[in-house]
């Protein structure tokens, strides 16, 4: 059976982007990811929040909060 | 071709334990990985910083640094 992954965010395009990279570089053998915008689905805030989720990004595997903080490239300000 | 993934980590066991899920969550079939403990090895700190690691634990993904932060579950402190 799959192990739940969730990918949270809130749609900073530049960040997102780069923070998928670890979402989408999960094993699709084992996870099965789902990718929850939290600005345009608010009612699943609480829920984020019940699983220990503080800030996004965030991934939750297992139902444990990763908080992925991106030290943005500077290649994307080029 | 593989893409190369590596995890540093300073050895504090509770973390680390909670940390490497993410890292032994990614695709084997698309990276590898290799598992970089920086209190061990001081010589590859200089690295990581080139790589734009800040803090431990982090993931450098295709050269890029993502900063993790496991936020603590109550359960492993009872």
């Amino acid at each position: 059976m799959k192990t739940k992954a969730i990918f949270y965010h809130a749609g900073c395009p530049v960040c997102v982007a780069a923070e998928r990279n670890v979402a989408s570089a999960l094993d699709p053998q084992r996870f099965e990811l789902e990718v929850v915008h939290l600005g345009q689905e608010k009612g699943r805030v609480s829920e984020a929040e019940r699983t220990g989720v503080k800030s996004v990004p965030a991934l939750v595997l297992d139902n444990q909060a990763y908080h992925i903080n991106f030290g943005a490239s500077l290649d994307v300000l080029k």
